[in-house]
């Protein structure tokens, strides 16, 4: 038995049944319907609950079996010892997919181990798939979709996130998700599958994973090592410690399982395994908005020789080198500068913008660096008045180009990368060669001829 | 010779004369006078420059010979080879205190170094005080003054940054020092002699240092080690590589020196040591935001059992352990908690706070916790929406209270924060508890015997 697609019902449902809808509505209230209505969903949605007709303009079912036929996806959260039996109604009634949100199974205690067993043998018999439980289930931006208790907010980024959280789903503070799956206690659906999907999902270029511990480790390494050959696949392994291999048996009743054992099996895959969601975020962020460099040269161009000193630490970290600049180049900029301050690498441009003109020796020099063969990418040091230079001098080149913001904080940052739409700015240098670093060591893997 | 109290009139000047003033205004003119008046300076301004009568509605002098008497700081930046004989012919005038932004010293080429020399004699021999040159000088955002030749933001944070670059003077992303000072190629003016004043400087509880090279650094550790007694000291040193050992030559002339023996130094004499700007920010915000830890037990409350797991990770990493939490605690919240999910540290509040109200157990469990006598510190893991319950139950409380926030990018998130005030937030666990453990360390310092 199975279902040809379950992917599809579960990130693309035309029509969603959601049994043991909230009553409540408003803050607070977790309802998933209300939710859906928010986000503009398309799709026929189906409150579940016998104690209520409507709430919020739709119909109220008062049972499963009283649901229209050809419902795409059943999300339930009845109470945990009536999920097994709401489900075998509901694949009578014809759903063969469904996101278990309900806690307390194996995750919990012997009797929600016992009521997981029930739930997976009753779909397996029937044939139906189950995305949880344990699980808030899936965000879809590119469809207005989220199963989640709490609102989401969308943002269509060609990035996907499978997780093992549902507080994950809307990812990190740099990293927007626009499609992400919470696996829950993976009772059926896990990584392998998922991953599998993405693969031919035109609307995906990035994925990225979370993963606490993997109950299909051979299929998933077979499957990721494709993958990653076609996209770049991010791994945050959670549950190094003691404390938290204990947690994790308590959270998804995953084996976290030996650590060196995953970074190996890993690192044979071809994945890039980041240590923490700051780097989740920011190598993401880089993978997004960023052609991949050709080689380890850097040019550097900083009004300040601070930042400059700073910099070169983070970029010999990172395994970088000093790009040796072109004649060209220097030709192309060097009567702006003193002659006691000639265009070297780092281009420290403070005494030739003072004399010149600021934006117009930065942009001069950025257009000389991004010609120059002899340079593979560039890390901009700059405040955020010089953001809109950069965007407009770069558009359109094939060559990544990083900035370090100086000078600005919080809120008022932001709003300024916000306004000029150029992203691939980070608020240290250790940060932006970290991410540089990132698209190097892929671009490096899939042009050499053993990969 | 010399001056009573030098950085007084470096940072508290009642009169400043900009020699060499711009004649531009606007954008992009590194103007000093025009920007002292956006600043709302309360001083005199005495812009000097033989070539115009007024600017923005001051009168401009034309020549240092004809400033009225009893100027306290001049700030030069006339063409470097004017620069000795325009102190000499200032120091006449009665000038005491220079801030010299002009480049090309001895950071540039022999020329440089010669001027360089000969200003440090007339200094000397005069008995003037002189920061830089090469230097942007000072921002005191307390008394609405910079020297820095592009606008300045203030922000009256009691933190004073000493650093060797002008690009630093307005902090970093999460970094905003309420006073700052560009020591550039440090000719006379250097850290130890800064530290000491900032001792006793009662509008500043924090200080930070960017070094990346001393010339005085017997007094330096002399003074550091009694200074870091009284407040926390932070150090970056830059300049680890070879690659930035060169930049430094050429930036201030400072040799960067073996990087061990400056850490070696560093931790003898108790000071905070940071790995890169990030860190900086990090632990500046924990020192000005939270009370020290009296220990290392921490209790965790997340709404996400994933959210646990990889705060455990950081926690082990970081030396902090799970807290026992008392019986008071644990009677006083588990009548919440459904009786598989018992309140545990990390307090996994989702089932709770569906079936009770989610901001009402988050309330009560922080509030146990505040109270309970097993824990140090307490890591919030939250959604923005509970950013200002959090605020609201800490208030007044003398625990430390960290929240790494979950589910909101960029701007949004930033907006949430700035809107409640809550500033003790970061953006994983990592971060949060990195931050946590330079407070337990510099509490566990100052609270030991030998300290």
């Amino acid at each position: 038995m199975g279902i040809a697609k379950p992917m599809e019902l579960f990130l693309n449902p035309q029509s969603v049944a959601i049994i043991g809808a909230s009553r409540r509505t408003g803050r607070g209230s977790f309802n998933v319907a209300e939710n859906l209505l928010e986000l503009g969903f398309k799709g026929q949605i189906y409150p579940v609950n016998p104690n209520m007709d409507s709430i919020l303009g739709l119909k109220v079912y008062p049972s499963v079996q009283a649901l229209p036929p050809g419902v795409d996806l059943g999300v339930v959260m009845v109470a945990r010892r009536a999920v097994p039996q709401v489900v075998a109604a509901s694949i009578d009634r014809g759903l063969k997919a469904f996101i278990v949100i309900t806690e307390g199974f194996a995750e919990a205690d012997e009797a929600g181990k016992a009521l997981q067993s029930e739930l997976v043998a009753i779909a397996k018999e029937k044939g139906a798939r189950i995305i949880g439980p344990n699980s808030l289930g899936v965000i879809n931006s590119f469809h207005n979709f989220s199963s989640s208790l709490v609102t989401s907010r969308l943002k269509t980024n060609p990035v996907a996130f499978i997780c093992q959280s549902g507080g994950f789903l809307e990812g990190f503070s740099e990293f927007a998700p626009g499609k992400s799956i919470d696996l829950g206690n993976m009772c059926d659906i896990g990584f392998a599958e998922v991953l599998e999907y993405l693969e031919n999902d035109t609307e995906i270029n990035i994925i990225a994973l979370h993963i606490e511990g993997l109950k299909d480790g051979k299929r998933f390494l077979q499957v990721a090592t494709r993958v990653q050959q076609r996209k770049p696949v991010l791994v945050l392994k959670a549950g190094r410690g003691e404390s938290a291999a204990q947690a994790t048996a308590s959270h998804t009743s995953s084996l976290s399982g030996k650590d060196e054992v995953y970074h190996a099996a890993f690192k044979q895959a071809g994945l890039i395994q980041v240590d923490n969601v700051d780097e989740l975020g920011d190598i993401t962020k880089a993978f997004l908005h960023l052609p991949l460099p050709r080689g380890n040269r850097v040019a550097i161009i900083t009004p300040s020789g601070g930042g400059a000193t700073i910099s070169l630490d983070a970029m010999e970290q990172h395994g970088f080198e000093l790009a040796k600049l072109s004649e060209t180049t220097i030709n192309a900029i060097k009567e702006f500068f003193p002659s006691w301050s000639p265009p070297l690498n780092p281009i420290d441009i403070m005494a030739a913008g003072v004399r010149h003109g600021y934006k117009m020796v930065y942009r001069a020099s950025l257009e000389a660096l991004l010609e120059d063969e002899n340079v593979d990418a560039i890390l901009c040091i700059a405040g955020p008045p010089t953001l809109r230079t950069i965007k407009t001098t770069i558009r359109g080149r094939n060559k990544p180009v990083v900035t370090w913001v100086l000078g600005e904080w919080g809120e008022n940052l932001l709003s300024k990368v916000q306004e000029t739409d150029y992203h691939a700015v980070y608020p240290s240098p250790e940060r932006a060669f970290r991410a540089l670093a990132a698209l190097r060591n892929y671009s490096a893997k899939r042009s050499s001829p053993t990969a």
